[in-house]
């Protein structure tokens, strides 16, 4: 039986993003995408518990390539692939390719690495790829490249229990791209503003504004391959517990009888 | 200067819960509730960055306390309090009490836990609570007794940089809890299925239903502490990379060039 790919993204099934990376798999397996009928970015691990969802077949642009639209989310769309849509589970499963950088921390807002994590947790090999220009007619040819290669490694491989994958490409040219390197995530946050605005009808709303910011100067990390001109690969989890940390917090010596 | 708290939750700014913890910390500071003005429970860490958000003020029901409410996710509402609504940042975020558990695999579904998260991520003190009791008339005089108590000592001592605490409350009365256990995520999952419906106008819907599975057997987990009758408190980080699977995957010897 051929290899199972499922692909999911965050930007819509009509985005340029996914079509890139079903052209840059389509040869590898039998390829099935699912992925949310409107932009979803910005999503995280968000998921559908109080609505109802809806699933339409679609007609995608890729020789081959099979393909759901979904109402849901990235995270969504994973459940509803997995326990509904295909009748087996899937050996790989990809998300974007993102328009737009997913690198430090970013990953826990990004609805692409939303659905690569959903994967990882049901136990699926997964990876999730962003480009780092939000172009909708970006150049996706360094980005395809990588996702071809890592697919194939992967579909080869496996991963290890609990871990996916966030692949982030650089703005370059497929020749310009110099490799890829393993990182860990950089430690950034976004300062964010809220421009302030007044509607027709007097009502004041609220735009969020933000400026991405890196003081982790690691040579070790996502940030310092993707200046270099690096694809970054950061293996990701879904255990956030800070196991250096349980100790210390032993040593409180917390006790309900003091307070 | 009185030491600022900001409360947020995840199901709504009505809520009992978040009534509960106003009323646990009331007087260990000057307390601001930003909340959803509606549930966004499954939101995890889901942040709008494609629509407009509206803030209103909001006339809650504990004395001392000034709330507003957002339209946006739980995340939102931390971003909106920081740099939108308060005059300065609070020293301590706390979230919840929510309705239902967010031991385990829940903490990346969960809004809750999304926006004690996002605490850490802006280097304020962070705990989200959860009370294992999805009734809106639970009884939440034990989570209130352990909300308490940790906001004192996280008060007094601070959190380690990128670490937020995630508390549940198991459902037992004040006097039958055992205390509490500092503990790591256990390795549970949820088993997916979907209800297929049909509306009045034929389109087929699809409503999620999942049964959560926890295979971990481990005695030092959050599962564990909870079904002894303790509190879990398991320390909680943004920083997602598997940095044990580093070295494994650079063995790899990834060379573009091969594929």
């Amino acid at each position: 039986m051929p290899k199972l790919i499922l692909i999911i993204n965050d930007d819509g099934i009509t985005s340029n993003g996914i079509e890139a990376l079903a052209e840059a798999v389509s040869d590898l397996g039998e390829v099935h995408v699912v992925a949310p009928d409107s932009p979803q970015s910005g999503m995280g691990h968000a998921v559908t518990i109080d609505d109802i969802l809806r699933i339409k077949k679609f007609n995608f642009p890729v020789e081959g390539v099979t393909a759901h639209s979904t109402s849901g989310t990235p995270v969504d769309c994973v459940k509803l692939a997995i326990f509904k849509i295909l009748d087996r589970k899937p050996d790989l499963l990809i998300s974007g390719i993102n328009h737009g950088s997913n690198s430090s921390v970013n990953v826990i807002y990004s609805g692409t690495m939303g659905a690569a994590i959903e994967g990882a947790v049901e136990n699926i090999p997964s990876i999730g790829f962003s480009l780092l220009d939000h172009d909708p007619d970006a150049d996706f040819s360094a980005s395809k490249k990588v996702a071809r290669m890592m697919c194939k490694e992967v579909l080869e491989r496996g991963l290890p229990k609990g871990v996916c994958l966030n692949v982030n490409i650089p703005k370059v040219s497929e020749k310009e791209l110099k490799g890829v390197k393993i990182c860990r995530q950089s430690d950034g946050y976004w300062k964010d503003e809220f421009d302030e605005r007044i509607a027709p009808n007097k009502e004041v709303y609220y735009l969020l504004k933000g400026t991405f910011t890196n003081n982790d100067k690691g040579q070790d990390t996502d940030e310092h391959a993707l200046a270099m001109g690096y694809a970054s690969i950061v293996p990701t989890q879904f255990d956030l517990t800070a196991h250096k940390v349980i100790s210390e917090i032993n040593s409180w010596g917390l006790n309900m009888d003091d307070k």
